[in-house]
């Protein structure tokens, strides 16, 4: 990344940003239109002490412990949808990832990849939702990068974002600690993000009424991890839902799952919008859910603890962990019969996050 | 970042990647061909411990010490290019940028916006430059994320990289650090990258004579801080080239910069391809070139060690640093006139990185 300092910058800039309405080719190039666009977009907006300094990367002293660091893109189409953005998106997902480590989340980097055209009054309102997000999670974007490609060779806006967090001292999170007997715990209702993106995508009548979960989980994990509750493994609900996360967590612990379809929060909205469209919520993308696997002496304590957070306030035991490895996940549904709930061979809304 | 292990991978694969010969929406839908897609064409080639758990994120231990964090997104056009190819570029890229900030580059993350309808074979081969570039400049890949977006709305291939590394005790390369007197080293010849990419964007007939300079820069800087070279800036001379850096670190330190046009090193075919195409080398992206800003008691120890490095082996003294603010770089030219390098509005050549 270069970015640049705001020393002597109304002299040097006789165009101010404000006279270019959309993102040009220039605008990626590394001379004076980009640093214009980092420091009147970027840097003022995300605005904090290890951006500030503007060299090739931030740094920031460690104390000894266990870094995490992960990374996502976002596509999602369209930018806006109803309770969330793709900026905003872009730091719940990546604050997400690191609190399903078990991570506090720190720092976040930021690359935009602009098409030529776009509106830079639209990428002011998503750098703007991304800041927001940040300093209500709690981190910072400490350094990022601009590219801008040719129109009809972008899709408006995409941003990658990766973060840093810091494992907490004792914490293993991870599938390989699930065992047979373990409790399911889901964090909330599901298929509200996905149905929020299709409804606005389609222009279906729904619109509006069903909103994005999108919200960051970092919270609520400290808070188990805090209260001593045993956490065997954590994962975001994220592209194919409930189904395709508890499929690789079995198949990566090498155990079968079985849930209770009765058991499992859908509002009634998200419910009537899938029967419609002919989804299965159970696989439909979420932005703000998790499961939680735990052992089952520790549910009620688990279930106490995610429902005083709102984000998680639906809280459910919807299923326990057996020593059947294959299939992995079975569902127990409402009319008494049994499912296999498999991997779908892709998600069933594109573009989704 | 969804990734699966390959337990019972045979047993759940009906259809093998090798079926499947260019990149399908449903590669990003975090079902069973994301997850064969992942399996087959990232974990097995940038194959390392920490990627292999394949949870949400990477975890790894940490001593007391200073982090770098760093990220840049890679749009080159075309993917592949005398000298290097996407893959290649995001890594060194990365890889570069922590060393300017005089880290020891460690972990890189990678995320993934492939269009419908890529080859996959231009994707494995691509994986496999980032793999072979990885290893050579001793980092891993620890984790990642793959996204597909419609036909048409990306452009084959996009790479974010990511980077975390470790800053010496003691080490403080800033703008910040640079003082008047101070000596302007650049560490070899300029505008082969540029040029590398431009020559087979357009076809030209000098196509194949210029190789791009993409190279990992971390081993010279660490050669150069290891054998105690007071270094005060370093920065990577990528878009926009060496007069746009100079003038980022001029501006930021609040220096001025005054550089020898005769002393820069420049190969003729570079320079004659930039004459024809109407082009200043001074301007033309790098990807394996830097400035050092040293003390000018320096010059020499620090130049004895770029040139044991084959990455900087014509290394060179351009210039040095004044106290005049404004105009902050200048340039003596050959012909004895002064001419005032200032920033572009944007890069001469679009899409370079």
């Amino acid at each position: 990344m270069i970015m640049m300092d705001d020393q002597s910058f109304e002299l040097a800039c006789p165009l101010p940003m404000s006279d270019k309405k959309t993102v040009q080719l220039a605008h990626g190039g590394g001379g004076r239109l980009m640093r214009e666009l980092i420091q009147e977009v970027f840097v003022r907006t995300f605005d904090n002490p290890l951006l500030a300094p503007l060299h090739d990367g931030a740094t920031w002293p460690v104390e000894r412990g266990t870094l995490a660091f992960t990374t996502d893109s976002y596509v999602v189409r369209p930018l806006f949808f109803p309770g969330g953005d793709i900026g905003r998106l872009a730091v719940h997902g990546t604050v997400n990832d690191l609190a399903m480590c078990g991570a506090k989340p720190l720092y976040l980097s930021a690359g935009f990849i602009l098409e030529e055209g776009l509106s830079v009054d639209v990428l002011r309102q998503v750098v703007k939702s991304m800041a927001e997000a940040a300093r209500a999670a709690g981190v910072s974007i400490v350094t990022g990068d601009t590219k801008v490609v040719d129109r009809g060779k972008g899709d408006g806006i995409f941003i990658n974002t990766a973060g840093v967090g810091l494992v907490p001292d004792g914490v293993h999170i991870s599938p390989q600690s699930v065992r047979p007997g373990d409790a399911i715990l889901v964090s909330g209702d599901l298929g509200s993000h996905g149905v929020a993106v299709l409804s606005v995508r389609e222009g279906l009548s729904f619109a509006g009424e069903v909103q994005s979960d999108s919200a960051p989980l970092h919270g609520v994990v400290e808070d188990l991890i805090g209260s001593g509750v045993e956490t065997h493994c954590l994962r975001d609900l994220t592209r194919g839902g409930l189904a395709s996360a508890l499929n690789e967590i079995g198949e990566a612990a090498g155990v079968g799952i079985v849930i209770d379809e009765a058991a499992i929060p859908i509002l009634d909205p998200v419910r009537g919008a899938c029967e419609l469209l002919g989804l299965d919520p159970l696989y439909v993308a979420n932005e703000g859910r998790f499961v939680a696997i735990v052992p089952s002496s520790q549910v009620e304590p688990a279930l106490a603890v995610m429902r005083r957070h709102a984000v998680s306030g639906r809280a459910a035991l919807i299923g326990s962990v057996t020593d059947r490895p294959l299939p992995p996940v079975v569902l127990q549904t409402v009319v008494g019969t049994t499912r296999i709930l498999d991997l779908l061979s892709g998600e069933q809304l594109p573009r989704i996050c």
